[in-house]
């Protein structure tokens, strides 16, 4: 694939986000005015508020209205990589990741997970089960499932030797976007066994679909992580709607 | 307080919004061009460039490079009101929000409460825990922590009559950004009893800090959902970072 080239306000925003991660701009600090940025990036004024406005939607700057726009608390924001690929968030956070596969099946999709997946009821699915380890420790259990044309290569990889999602992009799957609903589920006897913990603990529970840009669904998964491991975080700002929601749980 | 007057980009970025909430642009369809836009909302191309960055750092549109921009699953944001307060979540979702007071201390902070509050350990503070109903069903717990400043109006207020939020901002507060952070957790007996489910079932964690403009602590709080009535979700486009991020847990 080839990678496209970045638009000037995105080239910005990186070193925005940069400039915050490195503690240039410090928590509370106000930001350099847009006459000052555009003269730091060489650009007009267009470029430089779509960066602004990129990084409060983040929840990295402050709203704008009526005050001065600063930095806020220093959560770092993830990338694409690492919100699908649990071996990647792992290499991006300096932990070695694990896989131990317990299962790789063909079969057909059931009711749940073939309206999760678009497809026909009865139609070929292909489900992987795997504990994933941090630095040799167990953290995680993944259920991932997938419509056989995209199945097919998983069937055809080595689920034991690294990521699934790094080898569904070498094999020019166009994973474009993905939505992620977060609760907490009380492990199954299954589960509990694999993490090492009593059946019924509390663990943390993202389900993900992943599309490709028109909208097909080509992954529906659930992780449930030790929360003893890992958390989400992310920052708000007044008058910035938040791209977390909550949601009435459909149970 | 004097509402600030919407920037051109925001009034735009809200009309985006409520388009792709009444569904007039839908999933998978391509947003129209900047020359539209321009078009639709009498203004140049700066402020629809804002507004378009704004909507993709939320989830709601895909990222621009080598793609034509498209609606993402509609997945609705949330307002920053939504996020720091309970009722006004509940009135924004058409639910009837409830609670009945267990206690209102005011007591010295132990070391981790300072801490989160960044004020000395023994300073006062002032705390509250409420059961929460949903069209009087329980549905959540919350330990709500102030600084004795602000907890002075707490204090003053019937936290059984509504949102303490609502209070805080009325009497002048200045709550400008929080962060959250999510996990599981299993149920205390004390919180178990209020929910009326068994001791150790697991819960949805969110611990919020809430800062004034200046990064000053305010609010340090812990509310705990039962799964089966509240979940979270989100967007996330490739080639944009995702404002939720996942670390490993501090505990």
């Amino acid at each position: 694939m080839i990678t496209p080239i970045k638009q000037h306000h995105e080239i910005i925003a990186n070193e925005l986000r940069k400039a915050i991660r490195d503690r240039e701009f410090k928590t509370g600090d106000p930001v350099p005015s847009e006459a000052e940025l555009c003269k730091r990036f060489h650009t007009s004024r267009g470029p430089v508020r779509q960066a602004i406005a990129t990084l409060r939607a983040e929840g990295l700057l402050s709203s704008s209205r009526g005050r001065r726009t600063v930095v806020l608390d220093n959560v770092p924001t993830q990338s694409f990589d690492g919100v699908i690929s649990f071996s990647q968030w792992c290499k991006n956070s300096g932990i070695e990741p694990g896989q131990i596969t317990q299962h790789l099946t063909r079969h057909p999709a059931d009711a749940k997970l073939a309206a999760s997946l678009e497809i026909e009821p009865g139609a070929p699915v292909v489900s992987v089960y795997r504990l994933r380890l941090m630095d040799s420790e167990p953290v995680m259990v993944e259920r991932l499932n997938y419509p056989l044309e995209v199945g097919k290569i998983v069937l055809a990889f080595d689920t034991d030797s690294g990521s699934i999602y790094q080898e569904l992009i070498d094999q020019g799957v166009d994973i474009n976007n993905a939505t992620r609903t977060i609760d907490a589920i009380a492990a199954s006897a299954e589960d509990a066994e694999l993490l090492n913990i009593p059946e019924g603990s509390p663990l943390l529970r993202v389900r993900r679909r992943a599309f490709t840009v028109d909208g097909t669904p080509i992954e529906s998964s659930e992780d449930c992580y030790l929360p003893s491991k890992a958390s989400f975080t992310l920052n708000t700002a007044r008058e910035q709607p938040s791209p977390l929601t909550m949601v009435r749980s459909a149970s």
